[in-house]
C-alpha cells in the first residue's frame, strides 16, 4: 500500500476561467474557487480533499495559470502547483504535468490520476472505489483509463463513451469516444445500454501518456521532451521563460480531441453512479439539487410565486420572482443575472460585452 | 378670467397605496410619489404642476390618508392638504373634497378637477385644453364631465366611455360607460369609434356632484351633508374625529360604479390625445416610453441580450438580460423583482407574502 501511495500522483486541472458562471465566476475568481454546493467549501477544496485519503495530501498536484497561484495556495495549502505559462487546453496541460512527474529519478513512472478541479460529486467513497480501480488498472498494463459514469437520463451536455471487450471486473476496453450528442442520439445511447458518460477523469501511468502524444501529437511530444531535458537539468519543475517559449507553441487542443479518440489502448471504468455533475452551467449546478414540487430550485431570501422549472439564488437582498418559466436569477451583490434557463450557455455573451464596454470590474 | 380661476379647483386624488410597482413603492412611498418618467419629478408633482398655469397654485387641493401628509407638504408644498380618515375608494374621497370646497361662502359653488395623482402625460398643454373645455362645460350646464382619451390601440386595462349626443364642440353626452373589456370586445370598439378611455379625470360643479349622490349614493350623502355642517361649524375643513367616524360607515366604492354609471347627466369631452397613461402597473408604465426595436425597454445599467419586449430598471448595480422574452425586471436596491409581463399584476402577491412573513422592512 505505501509503495501504491508513492507511486500514485493526482494532478487537478484548474485552468478553467469559467465565464459561464458569472456574476459569481470572474476573471481572477473562476469557478472552481466558489462554493457551489451546501457548504461552504469550494469545489478545488472538495476535490483535493476527496483524494487525500486515497494518495494522501502529498501526492496532489494542482496545475493552474500564474494569476491563480494565491487562490491554489488558500484553497489547496498542501498541492505541489505546477504553473501553466498560459492557457493551451487540457493536452498541453495534461503533457505538462506528465513530464513533470517523471523529475527526480530516472526509473519514475507514476500514476497520474487526472481531475478537473471543478466538478461536484455526492458520494465520494464510491468515487474514490472508481477512481482506484483505473488505478489498478493503469499499473497492470499500458492503458489510458477514462472514469465512465452511468447515464441515468440522455443528457447532451457530455461527451459519451462506447465500451468493447470486458478487460476486468469494471473494466472495459472503449469502442468509442461520442461528442456531445443530439437528444435523439443521447436517448438511442441509453437505449442500447453499453454506453457512459466522458466523466473527464482520467488514469494512466505518466509513460503510457507520453507515448500516446508521442503517437497522436508527436510535435507536442518533441516539446514536452525540450521541457523534461529542462525540468531535469533544474531538478524541478518550474517552468521559466524558455519553457514558456516552447509551451506557447503548443496546439490547443482538448486530451481527448487530440488522443484519446486515436488511441487504440483506451479503457473505461464502469463505475457506480456517484453523484457526478460537471457544474457547466447555471442549469446544470442546479441540478446537482433537489428542486421542489414545482421544479424551482431556491437559494437564499427569495419569494417565488406561480413560477415553474426556476433557479433563484440571492446574495442577501430579497429576490421576487413572479410568474416565470425556465428562469435563472443569480445575484452576486455587484451585479444581477436573469436568463432564460435555455440560454445559460450564452452567459458568455455577458461577459463579452462586459469586456467590450472595458467594465473590468464586473469581469 | 380671474373669476373663472377663483371659481375652479383642481383636486388631486392622493390615496393610492400602489403595491403593483413593489419594489419601488412601499406602504410608506406609494407610487405618487416616485419618479416615474424621465425627469426626477414625481408623479404627483407633475400632476399639480400641470394644473398650475390653469388655476394657479392656492386653487390645488390634495386629498390623501394622514400618513402621507409630510410626504405631500414636501411634494406639493403650495396645495391645501384634506386629510381623508381612511382609505375609502373615490366616492367617499370626491364627496369629501365637494363638502370641503363649500366651506367659507354660502352661494360657493366652485367648479372641481378632479385629478388621480399618479397618472403620466407626455403633453400638457393638450391636456390643459381638454381640461379647459371640461370647466366650460361644467359651469355652463348642470353636467358630470368626464375627460374621454380617444383610444390608439384595443387596451384591455382600461374602463371605456360610449360617446351620445354632441353637446357643444368637443363635449358629447355619454351614452354608456363600460368595465375594462376583453380583447375582442376592445377591438370591437375601437372598429366602431365613438368610444373614449376613461381616463379617470373629472370635471363637475360641487353642488351638482353633491346632486348625484343625493340621488344613487343616498345613505352617503347624508353623511355627507353632516361633515359639511362640521366643516361649517368649524371654518375649516378639518376632518376631526366624527368626521372619521362618520366616515369609516361610508361605502367603499368608486365615483364610477357608485354614481356616473347611473347618472343620466355626464358628459365626455372628445380630448385630442395627450400621451396619458394611467401608470396602472409595470407593463403600463413601460408603454410611456419608446422601447428599442426589439420591444425592450433598458433604464440604468444593463447589458440586455438576445431579448425581446423586456423592461429593465436597474437602481445602479448591473442588471444582464439573456434570452429572455417578456420579462420585467426591477431592481429597488433593497429587492428585486423578476416578473413575467403578463403576470405584472400578481406583484401584489409578492407585497401580499412579504406582509404575511412580517417582512415590514420591505412592503
Amino acid at each position: 500500500m505505501t509503495a501504491a501511495k508513492q507511486d500514485t500522483r493526482v494532478v487537478i486541472l484548474a485552468g478553467g476561467s469559467g465565464s459561464r458562471f458569472w456574476p459569481l465566476s470572474r476573471t481572477n475568481m473562476p469557478k472552481q474557487f466558489l462554493s457551489m454546493g451546501e457548504s461552504s467549501e469550494s469545489l478545488i477544496q472538495a476535490t483535493a480533499r476527496r483524494m487525500v485519503p486515497l494518495v494522501g495530501e502529498q501526492s496532489i498536484t494542482v496545475v493552474a495559470n500564474g494569476g491563480l497561484k494565491a487562490l491554489v495556495r488558500q484553497h489547496v495549502p498542501f498541492a505541489e502547483l505546477i504553473i501553466e505559462p498560459e492557457a493551451r487546453n487540457t493536452a498541453a496541460c495534461i503533457g505538462l504535468a506528465a513530464v513533470a512527474s517523471l523529475v527526480g529519478a530516472d526509473d519514475a513512472d507514476p500514476v497520474l490520476v487526472i481531475l478537473p478541479a471543478d466538478h461536484a460529486v455526492s458520494d465520494e467513497v464510491i468515487l474514490r472505489k472508481a477512481i482506484a480501480q483505473g488505478v489498478e488498472a493503469a499499473r497492470s498494463k499500458d492503458v489510458l483509463v477514462t472514469i465512465g459514469i452511468p447515464p441515468t437520463h440522455p443528457h447532451t451536455g457530455y461527451g459519451y463513451i462506447k465500451r468493447g471487450k470486458r478487460l476486468t471486473d469494471r473494466a472495459y476496453h472503449v469502442d468509442r469516444f461520442y461528442e456531445k450528442p443530439s437528444l435523439e442520439r443521447a436517448e438511442k445511447y441509453l437505449e442500447q445500454g453499453g454506453y457512459y458518460w466522458n466523466s473527464g477523469m482520467f488514469v494512466w501511468r505518466a509513460r503510457v501518456i507520453l507515448e500516446a502524444f508521442r503517437e497522436h501529437l508527436p510535435e507536442m511530444h518533441a516539446g514536452l521532451m525540450q521541457i523534461a531535458e529542462r525540468f531535469k537539468r533544474a531538478r524541478a519543475a518550474m517552468p521559466d521563460r524558455e519553457v514558456g517559449e516552447i509551451f506557447s507553441k503548443f496546439e490547443s487542443i482538448s486530451i481527448d480531441f487530440g488522443v484519446l479518440e486515436h488511441a487504440r489502448n483506451c479503457v473505461v471504468i464502469d463505475s457506480e453512479p456517484f453523484g457526478w455533475n460537471d457544474v457547466g452551467s447555471w442549469d446544470q449546478w442546479a441540478e446537482s439539487f433537489k428542486a421542489d414540487e414545482l421544479g424551482n430550485l431556491v437559494r437564499g431570501d427569495a419569494v417565488v410565486i406561480d413560477s415553474k422549472g426556476c433557479v433563484v439564488r440571492s446574495a442577501g437582498r430579497l429576490i421576487a420572482a413572479v410568474g416565470l418559466k425556465d428562469v435563472v436569477i443569480i445575484d452576486s451583490g455587484d451585479a444581477l443575472l436573469v436568463v432564460a434557463r435555455e440560454h445559460v450557455q450564452d452567459v458568455r455573451k455577458v461577459v463579452s460585452e462586459l469586456k467590450e464596454k472595458g467594465r473590468t470590474e464586473l469581469v
